[in-house]
């Protein structure tokens, strides 16, 4: 279960603080040009360490081709990369051999395998992430040669402080939008503010990233068990610390009627389109062509900087001190890795479109 | 992508107004005892016309079992189960054979796939998921002869009207907390008249089902991309009309802190257990012991008895005058549904448990 | 493991001796014209009963088509098809509920199930492939509509009796060649009778099925796991009865040196063609623009009227008096059995060929 | 489909001359001490230039872990093999760039994927069943703790030179019998003489491997796709140059009577037992705890030292002047790989079989 994707899939491997973490990607049709810097570049918007509100963890986070790259573009087999961890400080985490942090993945991978990477949380750690970073990258350069599809996620709130509704465009002007991924300067600063207060409490908080595909055309989607919103909800819950997903209306739109949120089809120069956009872009399962709209909730990062009791792999009550390096709040770091998902459910439903019909 | 599970599999099939619904289960072990009745009650649960809120659509919805059942057990081999329709008026949906109904899937499969039945909705129809009830059903069976696990859904919220939390015990005393599924008398009621008054203005409502699953075993789950709660997701979400899904504190507890939030690990009986589940019983993708709590949303019902603006297939805007028997409000249906669903993957992921450790 | 295919499936379920044989086929494109007429002929052409030499069970092998059929073609959902047992006589069978008979599956589906259907073989029965047939009546009116590949098997040696070489051209002039489904009249009249007088001594014998694919273009299979031969093996050795297959020069080819042997490339009316096709047109697990060409084992029947020690389900040793229709040589009526597996094989590989590249 | 394996899975990755040759090997139980020198013992065996009839490419092919390996043993997360290229001698496989070596993979590479590494056949190589066999190593590490199956493969013929039957014993005791991996001194001496004998030639010859695995339980397969054979079949046919399978009396059965070819049951101390093994133990799919046999058939080396005509990628007619190095015979080689292709399939199984049955 660490690959993801019927037929652009990608297969992770790796651990926080072992020798590194690679993706095989399987699938990706051959002759697609590998923009090697545009793959480094997506990388370097999950790196930790940017700023003072993020982990301090130092990883150049400089990826290495395995296989399956010719000439510059890909060849139809398994294409590789590789990423070393550099500053894996493992001591930090010796207490954390055994007792178990709340609410991370300690306890249950203990009781699931037995023998786990305690380290850094070994193969639960958000590390694990940059698999779908570069897997996404190389989707995002399929979409962009064969489609004019564009992906593009955002912190939508952090804790009570929130975007009022999706915005018309996306984009980071200057230093607070840009760390906060939040394209509202006035809210971003907000929120840059209330992680920075949580981060000095020694607390941690969350937070919900909002997320658009424009120009996805209609017929993405394989009904009945592979709906296009059931794919990227797996794809959103797979992300550590997701919570919740929902796709449109989502939520608060349970509390509305058939006759308020159905979507009007109209013409416009001779295409169909919907007045609203209630159905989130996805109808029946399938893209309809309008935007596609959903939203991500993470909870607050599990790793706080204060004793919380928990019990020991002895099975004792014990206290635990936490150390180690950690992010206030995932959500802005999380940004590229929604998108990054995103882009590889849409690679990987582009590609079964193209086999649905004569 | 008309198959649902890795290991306990069901493979869908059937039309609304065809011959009928049929699921094939392949990989429930060989030796379960088939209790039919309990089966057949499963699928009376989901059955249309049984109150003024429902569909007024007539099916007896009885079963045959074609394949796999051999004195009274399971053999290994695929189970598949028949219904036939029999109440399908595809009169009643001439007119929809060329307008696209607003919110529906008849746009997309007509893109996708060019050659679609239009019959009720065809293959998009909710009657498939009969095909979801059976299989469940039989999952629930399995589940009960191998652990203690419990699973209960309830109708959580309809418009406005809503529990307050996720109820203590959930059973179905009087006559309004049967017909909506929602364990509490009074809200219950209040249901019923928001449900009646929308149906006698021709509108539809949306709400939320809550679900519960109780006494399920730690380690069921496959990270990283096999996470419990991203199955549980993409199971939900391939549900007809839901726009939405959370686990735990979901969506509200981004607003919340770490420090709030972690769910600290104590000793009771010399069991691990946690003070609080905001975990929803699911961490890094692993059940942790505790109750697993989630929240489904529905979308009110796409099919309303009002004249609403649309486009035909001949890409000309027309009129579409309703017809057909509809739910106004799906979410008290799909509570079986959503239990079915929930039953499928605890399946599923049980005999993934059974093989991850030597 | 009751599906086959990965874009191409199909999902076989039903016993000898239960209600009948079914399939679903999930994946065939949509839009696909479905000549009715065609599928029942490539049922009948596998069909007992039609002459002495074998069995004298009487099935009209009748199909209904359950779903994913509308206005004469597919539409994308899943197709299925269903065909009733009718000459089904259990009693035949009933000495079978506790003897194991040599060589049959009974023993293992007891050692691994526990609870087995017994009555005619249930789902290890040969009756099966009822559903491969179908598919690939269903995969050849694909293959037709995108192609010009042509699929023909014939019965190359029954015994000792043996042709030489592939045949140019494959068709069943007359009488014997039509019973034998092999195109030497002579051989095929050598062969009938071998298996006449095989039948008359109450025992049974084995043969040699070959098979031609031309037209295939160059471009067929997925490496390195997913060779096309590699796959045509998994499908002919999933064949009842099947122990052995080969590819062009197969098991006498590993007497042969590589100067013998190597395919040299020319050119052909500007084609790149090869002079000899001792690969048997898949070089590197993909399919080079020759025939393809390969041969299946098929051991003699186990099913003899003859009596022979046996163990019971109470593990004592015990005699086994044979009863029960069956087919003295099963290689004539396999041959369609080749064919649809081969078309099945090509259809899916055809669909994975499309998303393989820009 | 470059993953094999249901629940023990391997995903290969990597080229010939390119940075090096990985696996990753997902679905491996958790708590499985890894013995590292035996893993490395495993792939010394495959190693090129160990003596004269064998490629003399000096590669140590010492092997690294990249994840997935926790305090010597497995931890149930996706454990990374990789093996770097050292000897990559790509200026030898300059001609090779645009003239399509006969019988090898260049030309159907060339058409299906348009670029291709041909540097030494990139992925096509041999080089890729490193892989193989580091899979197969940790599988028979795996099948050693939980039973007490044992697989031993053997050069069974080269050319014209063979043993007749099954040797009751398979081991390697001097010079010759090692280097050819056949356990008959005096075959093994003339297999080597003749190799020799072709090499100097700058020819290429072909041959058979045998392979038994003992001590296999019953239970074993899964009808009706998933038949233990078929997917051995589908294993070996992977394997570069492979051209043919057969299992228990395979093609030569097929000349074969019923009655002479089914195999008894009888008891043997209580245990049910065959008194022949013409099923080559498995029976309708599944082991029925008698050897399995299986012979795997290998043609002639394609690469020899000889001009041959050809093809260009220009599409023109050339001479193909060899370099390189290579194997005149790769069977002696092949061996391990030929085990460890059946120690996967046999844990594969082994783990299906563990949710076979309630």
């Amino acid at each position: 279960m660490n690959t993801f994707g019927a037929l652009f899939r990608i297969t992770s491997f790796g651990e926080s603080h072992g020798e590194g973490i690679g993706v095989v990607i399987d699938g990706c049709p051959a002759g697609l040009f590998l923009d090697l810097e545009f793959i480094q570049n997506e990388l370097d918007r999950r790196k930790p360490g940017q700023n003072r509100i993020s982990s301090q963890r130092k990883e150049s986070d400089s990826f290495q081709i395995l296989s399956g790259h010719f000439e510059g573009k890909t060849t139809g087999t398994p294409l590789t990369f590789w990423v070393k961890n550099e500053d894996a400080r493992s001591k930090d985490y010796s207490d954390m051999a055994n007792k178990f942090r709340p609410s991370h993945a300690d306890y249950t991978y203990h009781e699931k395998y037995g023998n786990r990477d305690y380290r850094g949380g070994g193969r639960s750690s958000a590390r694990e992430t940059i698999t779908r970073v570069i897997g996404g990258a190389v989707a995002k350069l399929f979409l962009k040669q064969v489609s004019d599809i564009e992906i593009n996620a955002f912190t939508f709130s952090v804790e009570n402080i929130s975007l009022s509704a999706f915005p018309s465009e996306i984009y980071f002007p200057d230093e607070y939008t840009q760390i906060l991924n939040c394209p509202d300067a006035e809210i971003a600063k907000q929120m840059y503010d209330c992680i920075e207060k949580t981060r000095k409490a020694g607390d941690s908080v969350g937070g919900i990233i909002g997320c658009v595909a424009k120009n996805v055309p209609a017929g993405l989607g394989e009904p009945v068990f592979g709906k296009l919103h059931a794919a990227l909800g797996a794809a959103m819950l797979s992300i550590n610390a997701v919570k919740g997903f929902e796709i449109g209306s989502g939520f608060e739109g349970t509390k509305s009627t058939g006759s308020q949120q159905n979507d009007i089809f109209y013409l416009e120069n001779g295409k169909i389109r919907t007045k609203t956009n209630y159905s989130g872009g996805v109808q029946g399962g399938i893209s309809n062509g309008e935007n596609i709209e959903f939203r991500v909730a993470f909870k607050p990062t599990a790793t706080i900087m204060r004793e919380q009791p928990t019990v020991n792999v002895e099975g004792e009550e014990t206290i635990l001190f936490p150390k180690g390096r950690h992010d206030p709040c995932v959500v802005p770091r999380a940004v590229p890795i929604v998108e990054a998902m995103c882009a590889l459910v849409l690679a990987d439903f582009w590609l079964l479109n193209k086999v649905g019909r004569i």
